[in-house]
């Protein structure tokens, strides 16, 4: 389902590195590095709750059944997963074009008022659900726009079916939001105390929305659970293991960035979920490779040049898709005007994946080294293996780099700014302190 | 219209770069440095071609009477800039709302054959036009979407109705497109010698579309006359002078990657136009900072961990809307379940402010050195004056590192290789041994 290419790299090289990979291997599989206590993901594809995945089934049958517009209410791990696998399987111009499944929009993910007078317009009219996603309910973003949304839905339908449209994922205890939902009766989604939010898409909270658009989750989860067996093999031909020693002798070379190369546009925010996994996995200490991601070959027309010959500080993993999903062919012109008849004929597809090739040696010769990530095709089963690919080795990774892989320490610093800029009671000293720092 | 701090680096340093900031003006504005015949921007607010400009506005509108969809077939830089520009004043979910103007979808930017199938979904059962924009109408992803839409548009209509609702913009005299053109008699739009694909937003490559949007062009391009005044000021209180300074001061440094971050997803394809601009602009002689961008609040929640303790390679370049467009307030919840009625009635605005200013701290404290950027207000006059801003300040940057800003010799490579793979006539014996190299 999955194959990779790290030919760029001499075999002395891995060699030499084998044994930290081995060693991170051996945190991750038997539980022993820091952040063990949130690696429920690695079994998730297997030990999964079945009767709560039934749930989800029947609750995105409901949404389906009951409303045009599902909103998904959520930041970081809690929207990024599932808008990565619904524009990947269903295309990025999902929501606009016609079809027997709800439009599926995000909400809660930043603080623009004209997006949410925008989302506001778009449901205007039309039957709509709510899931809302977070762990502890009173993280800013999502909280503000659930207060909005949860307002204007009980206005619409009355509290009473409002609560039949409202689906929360959250703590299976504890926190406000879990609390609200016992008091209202809405239906809940767990999200497991063992799963950060990165980590998060085979739980409820990527599941539920990925369901709703009609992707079919038995077999991602199913694709996710081969790749598990792949994953655990402890030897150097576990395909996770290729990866994480390329990236990180690459890493210790000087190439501190690596750029995602995807080849089509549905792929912009599987781009962003990867980018969150490694970024927010690795990115502690001051150090970690820095996370960046071009749509190809769009940006060969924009970060081209810079791909090409800019600093030297690149690597690139390219991520081909191996069998197409559209039968374009180009026309042939008589008159030949744009010089291309020896297109006539050829698929679109043949011609990416040529670009793709050509651009592979172009970029190496430039000094850019490339890995090469090769999925079989596009369907449900071959994206979840490769989620789950990432997902292990972006663990294995952050071991071999010597972090914790499992927690991001750094994201609550803006938080407390923030909440003392807006004078959040008890951080009233804090904020006065800031005020005169900004004047 | 547009103010910047910044603050994050000492006077001292910025008063032993003037020198060359002052060189690098000059060859800018006396047009004495590499890449001059490429300057045609500069001038371009105030010394456009009015009657060009004119059939310019009488086009977007009888396209807005005859159609519901505008396609616009084109790459890089002949689409960046014009769908930055309506995603910014029209929001990101423009195609997706009701309004009386067409939806502008853009196409030949990629070789996706699932992209172009979608489009022809999209396009089922309405009117649509086109308006290809190619320099010299070989440029194979917008050639081959032309030669598909093309003969669509001439099935749907008939040859002579199709010719008037194919608009191109290409070269004034020379070209495939060009010699179509006359041939076919389509209204043409020319891309001047003088101003490059990354420039050519105040052309018609990038007002035509903008205009169909229903954006006020007249406004934008007064907007960036006003910048071209505040730019030509050969002083260190030119705000592209303290820009250059700051970000050549940090790249000298170490601060290698430049991370822009916009405050609405609606900004994050002005993003990615500000990469293609900067990248290739100087992203050559394995130098030049590399181009990165986050959209904020959104992805504290993915790359925020990275920027506040990651590899500190980073600089920031924080933009910031200094008026609200949206009206949205937080309503007040009796239980505050969620604890965070400090808020309530406080509008979205007002909250993104302030985590963008506790942002701007917790990253400066982290060490990543933070510029400003404060766009007076969301509209076309600003934007106008932003754009060029960013552009004056490219071209005066590149100087400042010593390369030719106004190149991209390194775009080639790939489409070199990518033709030898394809069999292009002549191109056989490099294909053979691109072919031998990719076993």
């Amino acid at each position: 389902m999955l194959k990779i290419d790290i030919s760029a790299i001499e075999k002395s090289k891995i060699d030499a590195i084998i044994p930290e990979i081995k060693s991170a291997h051996e945190k991750l599989t038997k539980k022993t590095g820091a952040g063990n206590d949130f690696l429920g993901w690695v079994d998730l594809p297997v030990n999964y709750d079945k009767a709560e995945f039934a749930r989800v089934k029947a609750a995105a049958a409901a949404i389906q059944k009951q409303s045009q517009v599902l909103l998904v209410i959520g930041i970081g791990g809690s929207y990024l997963g599932s808008r990565a696998v619904i524009e990947a399987l269903k295309g990025s111009f999902y929501n606009l074009k016609k079809k027997n499944t709800p439009d599926v929009l995000f909400v809660g993910n930043n603080l623009s008022a004209s997006y949410v007078e925008d989302i506001i317009s778009l449901i205007d009219g039309r039957d709509f659900s709510i899931n809302v996603i977070s762990k502890s309910g009173t993280t800013t973003e999502p909280a503000v726009a659930f207060r909005v949304f949860k307002q204007l839905i009980e206005e619409r339908y009355g509290k009473e079916e409002a609560k039949k449209r409202i689906f929360a994922t959250t703590d299976k205890a504890r926190g406000a939001l879990k609390k609200l939902c016992d008091q209202e009766g809405y239906e809940t989604f767990v999200i497991p105390d063992d799963v950060g939010g990165r980590y998060s898409v085979y739980t409820p909270v990527g599941l539920l929305p990925i369901a709703v658009a009609g992707i079919d989750i038995d077999a991602m989860l199913a694709g996710a659970g081969e790749m598990r067996e792949i994953c655990s093999l402890p030897d150097i031909k576990n395909p996770a293991w290729q990866y994480v020693a390329a990236r990180n002798i690459l890493y210790r070379e000087g190439k501190t960035t690596e750029v995602l190369a995807t080849y089509d546009p549905d792929y912009v925010f599987l781009a962003e979920w990867f980018k969150q996994l490694y970024g927010e996995s690795e990115g502690k200490e001051n150090k970690g490779i820095f996370p960046a991601a071009i749509s190809l070959t769009a940006d060969l027309h924009s970060m081209g040049q810079y791909m090409q010959e800019g600093k030297r500080c690149l690597m690139e993993t390219v991520l081909l898709i191996g069998e197409p999903t559209g039968a374009v062919t180009v026309p042939n012109d008589p008159d030949n005007a744009d010089g291309l008849n020896f297109l006539s004929g050829k698929s679109f597809f043949e011609i990416e994946k040529q670009a793709c090739r050509g651009t592979y040696l172009a970029h190496t010769d430039g000094g850019v080294p490339n890995l090469l990530l090769t999925m079989e095709k596009k369907d449900e089963r071959c994206l979840g293996g490769l989620l789950y690919f990432f997902e292990f080795a972006c663990g294995l990774s952050g071991y071999t780099l010597g972090v914790n892989p499992f927690d991001q320490p750094g994201v609550e610093a803006y938080k407390k700014n923030m909440f003392a800029l807006l004078g959040k009671p008890g951080f009233e000293e804090e904020g006065k302190k800031l005020e005169a720092r900004l004047k």
